[in-house]
């Protein structure tokens, strides 16, 4: 929570949000070339949380993370004009390497500005895609105005990893098959960094089920939108050594005006809840995720966890069923932060 | 290959293998508490392997491993006499935690004999299900000799972690599903320790589909199923530090008789190969195998691997479909053999 506050940064003010018929159109353009990730259970995971929870498990989507779903969108809807001047962003690791992966799709060149402290797993998925990467100082400023740069000296298009609606619409589908899936579910947690991911569930959610709660969940180390909430202004961050890599950007005035409306909170996981949450799911699930994932379940990991949620009880009187949206499984295996216990 | 040769155990002699309606009996009497485990595949390992991989994903299977589908079976179809005065088993580790489990499925006691230096987070599941361990050294003749001990004391049911025909029913009902699920499979790759696991898959598969080609994938640091099959004598290993530590043991005559009727060969891989393979799946597949597990990709990943198995062309032209049986994922998150590259 000792995070440097900073002025939000001055993005352009967010119009009117994506609609239903928006998101339907993307999930219409990035069916084929996506996978429709499994939704996973675990008895044990049920038992420990007191809920029935249902794992959307994006670490298993094509690049590793939902990213390419959002990046698909803006790209693949590109004119050929746009398309062929190629693609430059900035990212910390999964929406670079669904730019890289999306722009190869189109025959283009992505040109991808990372922090450099990024993981090497995310930087070597890039290059393995055909990126061109240019480090910068790990702060969103550095980050933003290397892409600037670059943008102006190659006429390629941008494509934010959140603060776009094409982007948001794409990430809108994760949200949009689970529940599919599973249409009875009375919440739904996930991370959240810039919102892109989660202003998309959002949406998707609160038109399927309207009676949904919506929670995302944050890093008390990259508390930036919990404060936001908190304050009703967009609050920022500039830099974070969270262990969870992915959620150290901040929210967007797009993306902060659909959270506003739709959350019903955001939950604050310490990085030690975080790294327990990460080896409770290796462990005992089997699957590998980052901890910008397993910050989605772990508040429910907690004593009382369910009880922070205050949802109303279940008609049929079972236990709360509760989607969790697994959004990668990009991890440096060389640096795993498991020690003996 | 520099294992210490010994005189195979003075097991009794095989009898008939058993029979596809006993393969058929377990799967009724054990499918209502065991996981139908998923079939994964990805396009990565395909096109490293020319070929396609249908992976059977036992690692997710209820205690982390394929084992609890033969205790369960043993287990399960005792006399409620004979469940009663409990059950007594040795295992490096998945078979100690099956039984556990299926034993407290049947409210009855087990007590599990397990070399010292199993891995740490195969005794804490065994200890999770009640079962009470006796440490003993880390050769096969200590284990036997504990468990024998064990047994004359109490009067327990052992339950042999292979050499047991209720064991190779059970675990043959794995492959079974694989083949309900892909019954056009070329051929099917399955680690080999005791030959349980491989035997049971010999004996489902070739009645599935007989023309199937059926391979044991061995630590060369375990060779004696290589051994064995070469001479056409059992041949034994006392111990072996590879780090599959699931495939320490060696075939007994019971399930060495099935191998040498069945088997198109055994594979043997190195342990640079157990790791590089295990890293893969865990980076590429997003899930968690132990050693033991990947160690039946690892043939696959090797140039020149597929034509190793000197498969027939298929009839379509397409490349061979091979199912891989991927047995467990229990791993000591805490001490992992990834390096930084």
């Amino acid at each position: 929570m000792s995070s440097p506050q900073t002025s939000p940064e001055p993005e352009q003010e967010a119009t009117s949000s994506p609609t239903w018929q928006q998101i339907v159109e993307a999930h219409a353009l990035i069916a084929a070339h996506i996978h429709r990730t499994p939704v996973l259970t675990s008895q044990t995971l049920n038992r420990i949380s007191n809920a029935q929870l249902f794992f959307k498990c994006e670490n298993f989507q094509k690049t590793g993370s939902f990213k390419i779903r959002g990046a698909a969108n803006a790209i693949l809807s590109l004119s050929a004009e746009d398309a062929r001047r190629g693609i430059v962003t900035q990212s910390s690791g999964n929406h670079a390497a669904a730019v890289a992966c999306a722009a190869a799709w189109r025959n283009t060149r992505a040109w991808i500005v990372m922090p450099e402290n990024s993981p090497r797993v995310k930087c070597d998925a890039v290059k393995a895609f055909g990126g061109k990467i240019t480090f910068c100082e790990p702060t969103l400023t550095a980050r933003k105005e290397t892409a600037t740069k670059i943008q102006a000296e190659t006429g390629a298009t941008l494509v934010h990893p959140y603060d776009d609606d094409r982007v948001i619409t794409g990430q809108a589908t994760a949200a949009k098959e689970l529940l599919a899936d599973y249409s009875d579910l009375d919440a739904i947690l996930a991370p959240v960094s810039g919102g892109g991911l989660l202003s998309g569930t959002c949406l998707s959610a609160r038109h399927l089920k309207p009676s949904i709660r919506l929670f995302g969940c944050e890093p008390a180390k990259a508390d930036d939108a919990y404060r936001s909430l908190q304050s009703g202004i967009l609050q920022g961050i500039d830099s974070s050594d969270t262990i969870a890599d992915g959620l150290r950007a901040c929210l967007a005035p797009r993306t902060f005006a659909i959270l506003r409306r739709e959350l019903s909170g955001v939950l604050l996981v310490n990085e030690e809840e975080i790294i327990s949450a990460m080896r409770f799911l290796w462990e005992r699930m089997k699957i590998v995720v980052e901890p910008s994932s397993s910050i989605a379940v772990a508040p429910l990991l907690k004593p009382g966890g369910l009880a922070s949620l205050n949802l109303p009880p279940r008609s049929d009187g079972a236990p709360p069923k509760i989607g969790i949206i697994l959004s990668g499984g990009n991890v440096d295996l060389s640096s795993l932060p498991f020690s003996r216990a």
